[in-house]
């Protein structure tokens, strides 16, 4: 059964796609295709029917869903580019991570929901108001318990945390911060880079060889979606082309100078 | 310190990238940049040289690295393609997933790492040796007491388990299954299926259609590779351009007939 | 010096590209960045200023520009893939080419403006609107004496030219027509298809090989801009990701039967 | 009739695709399915057979064929980019156009197949060897009267051409050129860069923005091929992910100080 503070994934269709949080103050919905007094006992899998009879399907969101639907501030992170970087950073349940620009919380939110109740998240962030925002997002997403927010300038005061699995970097100049994320990795452990231009690609490339990182990679993630129907299957026609440059590299315990005949 | 049985990725630059596990029964390492003996202490972050003076960085190896070096006797799915998947599918710690196609293993892992100790991953192939190589990659990975392996057909004997959070299949024939999908999935759960051809995506629709499955999305994930170096800065030559098309769809309680007039 | 019907490109930035036709009736032009009065002589290269002081500059339209202004009923061929369509079928200087389906005339303008006085295109239309649409803007062009147009439904009555360099095939059900395709064709000369869906290059490769057709070739072309600003370097965030695949294919002298062992 | 020097592609599958020059001195033909010997007549359209009783069928080579078989000894621009450039610059029959960079004669021969014989191609290169083996490559393919090559530093020396309609540059500095192709074009025409590596278009439109330049666009070509098989259509599992960033500007008769409000 569908309890109160749940999240709910209403479907009508292409075009009807509503993520709600269930609550008895409030037991109903609207929109375009009407309203719908939810039924006392109801749940997941379910069909309700607006007032227009508009059937909605009863659908569980995913992580995709919560995050792509937080209350934005700034742009957010894509769903796409999110799934590659848990992945490529390896986040686990139990993980310690810092997160550099909290933005509007939707990768805070992924993180969290990876790194379990024995991980934590530590996520930075200078401006208040997007941090109240982002604090916001995370706990109308449950997830608060496991993300200690900073209101903090990192380039100037660092993190003060250490020995941390994985660190993401989301911020406009992060070159600035490759020292502290230094510091503040374990050995051999990987850091994240999303920028949207190719030059702060380059420059954080510089800070990185700077600081002896290595195993640098950076990619772009596309994503294209296909429209089946019966006899006119074909690619949709418009799609994002660019988000970001995803950048990965690894600490290692020596400076730039002891590394000169490696291929980094 | 590094322990009997660790993952450790060694790089010593793009063409020299190793996953092994270390042993106390065989502390050594060989490649075509020369032997190195791991000295009886070393950490995560260290350089190790080899008897050829070339340093190898002892680097945490990443979800993505343990799935992609699996002993493989199946084609399997990329990490571009798995962190989409988990994302989408909202798996999370203490999730129960069926997995329809163990093949190698290597998305068995990444079910795995993410459902954590209070969550299983079942995982079904009717091939005998390639389900022993799944079941020997998973143990390598430690993850084995997270999985149920099943060696059956399950498009005649069903998966056996109820109301699991989400389905993985990766099947030449997935539409043979959607009925038995249905019957375990619970209430507005995701099911996802990986299809290399067309073909396959539309019969697939048709079943799912056929079951009252709703909010099907098919998508492709490409992953382009960007070279960083001083003034020769550039995407790759060459990519993958195709692994398979990525089908999500959700289960409702109702027949086809209901559904006629919602766009699904 | 521009002289009475001749094409200008007017651009005044990214949001004012305008492609007008000069007549000595109607010397000025409108547009959200002012009025402009023509001087009495002026040239490519020029620039002229709008009452409000903005300035335009003349340029030579491209043979993408004239195309891509047609007036349109229908959605016509990219420019991304004009070209691309030109350059496989070796379109040149002198040839007689077959275009099935003029549409709004945009590639009947490019094939015509590469044959050149020597050559000739046939045209065919059975919507009598769109044929009249496609001549207008052909003569627009100044390009009529080398097309000669047809309102004719080709399914029933084929083509009537014969021994062509080359067809265009542009139209809904183009495996109708491949029978007519290959009796006008030269011997060892191609034809290509456009096609929104996948089923129609399906169901167009089926006619083909039992028409006898080799060297069968499907793409698609995918144009991404790239956004050129100090510090801001990046792919543009959207792209058209899909207007249609382009098939092609080499008439042969023979059936299909003959044709069994070759992989075509 | 096939007849002395005519291009001949034969076809025996996917992977026997061969461009040869018939001559009657040399009336065979051997390849990994066996010696054909060319009947005394023979066309277009028809199938040989090898001493091997494998059949080879006889097709015209398009545009994209000549070029992209031409003796190499630089990388040549790909079809997939020239068709677009060549239709981008508006390239047409009489037209008079400035190559700057022969490399191996492959754009030469694509731009002298479309000026036809009352246009020119003026073709500089600065390395004896590669300005050889493009001539010979132009001569090879008939183009020879429609082609003034030049051994020249054009950076020193300029073009010594005026009023062109066109421009093809490629070279590594492309931004040493822009003042000789500022002094060389037609007002209100344009020119085409390729280059492998973003900084070079950086560098490029900081030149082109000095002399005025306006219209700037840059955009990527991707070509994505099909596998069309009965129950196993999809895109090929590989593709050519980057050949070069193709950059446009437009010439007008101003320096930047004028253009300081336009947008470019």
């Amino acid at each position: 059964m569908i309890k109160e503070g749940d999240f709910i994934f209403l479907y009508g269709g292409k075009k009807a796609q509503f993520l709600i949080k269930y609550t008895k103050e409030r037991p109903y919905f609207e929109c375009h295709l009407g309203k719908v007094d939810f039924p006392p006992e109801f749940d997941f899998g379910d069909v309700v029917y607006t007032n227009l009879n508009k059937p909605l399907y009863v659908l569980r969101p995913s992580t995709s869903d919560l995050v792509f639907r937080v209350k934005r501030l700034t742009t957010i992170m894509y769903p796409k580019d999110m799934g590659y970087v848990a992945l490529n950073l390896g986040i686990k349940s139990g993980d310690r991570v810092v997160e550099v620009g909290s933005g509007s919380g939707a990768m805070t939110i992924v993180l969290a929901s990876i790194v379990g109740d024995s991980g934590m998240v530590y996520s930075f962030e200078r401006r208040e108001e997007f941090l109240k925002n982002a604090m916001r997002n995370v706990k109308n997403a449950g997830l608060e318990k496991r993300v200690k927010f900073f209101l903090r300038d990192v380039e100037k005061d660092g993190f003060g945390v250490d020995d941390v699995d994985a660190i993401v970097v989301d911020v406009p100049e992060p070159w600035t911060v490759v020292g502290h994320v230094k510091r503040s990795l374990k050995g051999g452990a990987p850091v994240f880079f999303l920028s949207p231009n190719i030059e702060q690609v380059q420059k954080t490339y510089d800070a990185l060889k700077e600081h002896g990182f290595v195993r640098m990679k950076t990619v772009e993630i596309l994503e294209r979606e296909i429209k089946v129907r019966e006899g006119k299957t074909r690619p949709m026609e418009r799609m994002i082309s660019h988000t970001g440059y995803l950048t990965f590299a690894y600490k290692v315990n020596v400076e730039k100078g002891d590394l000169e005949h490696v291929r980094l």
